[in-house]
């Protein structure tokens, strides 16, 4: 099982990502969480070390994906 | 079932997105097309009417998902 986790901050370009993810990543295969910058910024250093540097990202079994841009990591601090 | 078509130009960045899609998409959701412009320039013009900027990405369910960021459309018509 493959930790799946999304990493956004709730922008439009996010949350349209976010159905992707929810909808048709292979529940069978991975185990996913959802983080909201929004409203968590705890998790913001842990996934700067995981390579993140825009959000929506994935981060999938250790590899990261940014999909399409919403925001900045630099954005998500303010 | 949805249509997913994984647009890439065979360039590292768009193989590593590949596997991703390949792997951990849900087979009983999506219906997986891989398209490479790299041999296949024939289908530019349809990616590009579905909303494809660059390479990889995924049209899934006629949204466009741009993952992370190998090559522009622009490059892959040279």
């Amino acid at each position: 099982m493959a930790k799946a986790v999304f990493y956004h901050a709730g922008c439009p370009v996010c949350v349209d990502a976010e159905q992707m993810i929810l909808n048709y990543l292979d529940p069978a295969k991975t185990e996913i969480e959802v983080v909201n910058f929004g409203t968590d910024t705890s998790r913001i250093e842990e996934a700067e070390l995981a390579g993140v540097k825009s959000v929506p990202a994935l981060v999938l079994d250790g590899w990261v994906y940014h999909i399409n841009f919403g925001a900045s990591m630099e954005d998500v601090k303010k």
